[in-house]
């Protein structure tokens, strides 16, 4: 039966060990084993399992704020040399003074100037390795640990279990697809073409003989809320049947995922642990968690405490 | 050496069986020895085999019109009943009347309402099962045969051979997105998260509890042209080593591929054979092929004559 196989696999070894034992763990192993097992009621065939999981909150730490921030907030810092106009000029005033408060107090409009000033106006070539420049030397404010070392050991064998039992694992983030791609293989083992996220607008030309890949100062699409089952659709073409998140933004996709026909699973990370993490939810600017929290469980979502459910946040501790 | 193991290989067993000996069958072989060869100056890791191919004309018939356009003017038909205006009113009454010049005179408005009217206005898996239900009787108006059977055999094989060889192959085509999705995997090998095509806008919502994603009469994006790099940079991430295709529409996709660093190979089929399929290229409605047929060779392209090249066309004869 599915019950004893699962307890012979955990036997063998576990896949997840830095779960607690717990209704979580066991949750996902359910789920794994019942959907992988052949000729069981629950049984879906390889072509067919998809999970996919948000970044922010989910993968990696999005605290004291997204990594991307960081990153958009070093590059300004970087080009300022160039730009002594900035010293008087929002959101650069800001930004420069490390005034944070000051910062989003420039509204949407600054957001939207300090993208297309940081993201935009190069080569995608010349973007990604910018990206891959900052992550492989940017360290975290608190803990001084390079941002690809702020991922968590619990999600990245949640990811490995799938692997190993046929799941295609995407990444359905609201960060910028191509901040991302630089280095998701080498910290998940996700490729560059599992990686699903927010665009800029770009434009195809070819210069002085060479064919080159314009960043453009437009938003192209938000993959956020309702529009990770959109980008979900656009990019996979397939309903997942296992989704991951952390956060209100990741709710129609878990929505989406587990409505589907079948076994389906559901999985929300809850940053409830603030001696090894930060502890925020209901109130926190980065990852507001309210909505998910209050109906998950009802729609049989799977809530994860960091701290009671993990016994290690990051790797190597 | 490279020469001694492509010779061991194909004495071996022929990934290739319907190429005939030639020029193009011997750039293909070498291009994936020289990239799959560890040591070697051009090895190539798997994570970057890339390759896309072009679908309409490339990997299945173009002739004597696009099949999704067959399946358009079908659903026409289908929906007739239910719209008794059609039969006074363009495009539809050209459809209708079976009178493809007069639906050519309709223009770019006709073709826009044509879409809107048979790819738009339902859900995304109403859409999906509309087109599988359509794809699995639906026959060629020539040859009787199923459009899936109307594919190319030595393509097949080359998709098969870059499989075996650790390449990621993807479909970037011109063709509806969604269109492709339900029989790829089946006809090709190529999963739907592999199939970059043109879109319609969707939008996700919930009705009566239950989510859907709804497709919109309104174009997102066409992948063709400019289109194909972009499409490329968006789903993949990366640029291909190796690209596919048989008309001008294909030109950026193999300019964009060819010219990246590294051994790299663009391929264009060269339908010259009248006996066995259909000649055409400079003058052709669907799939023009002129500008990419002229630069091609001196941008060291390899180009394909169905005629010379192929031993066999379709699968099966
Ligand atoms: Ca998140
Ligand atoms: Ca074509």
């Amino acid at each position: 039966t599915a019950c004893m196989s699962v307890t012979g696999a955990m036997a063998q070894s576990d896949p997840l060990p830095s779960w607690n034992d717990g209704a979580p763990k066991q949750a996902i192993v359910d789920f794994v084993t019942a959907v992988t097992t052949e000729g069981g009621p629950d049984y879906v065939a390889p072509t067919d399992r998809i999970a996919t999981f948000d970044n922010d909150g989910t993968l990696w730490s999005e605290q004291p704020m997204y990594v991307q921030l960081a990153f958009a907030l070093d590059r300004i810092k970087q080009m300022a040399p160039d730009h002594p106009e900035w010293k008087d000029k929002e959101p650069y005033k800001s930004v420069l003074a490390g005034d944070l408060k000051g910062l989003a107090a420039t509204g949407e409009k600054g957001v939207v100037e300090l993208v297309a000033v940081t993201h935009a106006g190069m080569t995608s070539d010349e973007f990604t390795k910018i990206a891959t420049d900052w992550i492989a030397t940017a360290k975290h404010p608190k803990t001084g640990r390079l941002y690809t070392d702020m991922v968590y050991q619990p999600m990245l064998e949640l990811v490995d279990y799938l692997h190993s039992n046929d799941f295609r694992v995407f990444i359905v983030s609201g960060g910028g697809i191509e901040f991302m791609r630089p280095w998701t293989e080498k910290v998940y083992g996700i490729p560059t073409e599992r990686v699903v996220g927010s665009s800029i607008k770009t434009e195809y030309k070819v210069v002085d003989g060479k064919p080159v890949i314009n960043r453009l100062p437009a938003v192209d699409f938000v993959d956020d809320k309702e529009g990770k089952p959109i980008g979900i659709l656009g990019h996979i073409g397939k309903r997942p049947i296992a989704a991951f998140g952390n956060s209100d933004g990741d709710f129609q996709m878990l929505q989406w995922a587990t409505s589907g026909d079948g076994k389906r699973f559901g999985l929300i990370v809850h940053h409830d642990d603030g001696d090894r993490e930060v502890a925020y939810d209901r109130k926190s600017v980065f990852g507001k968690l309210d909505k998910a929290l209050d109906e998950g469980p009802g729609l049989g979502w799977t809530i994860v405490s960091m701290k009671n459910d993990w016994k290690q946040v990051y790797p190597g501790q």
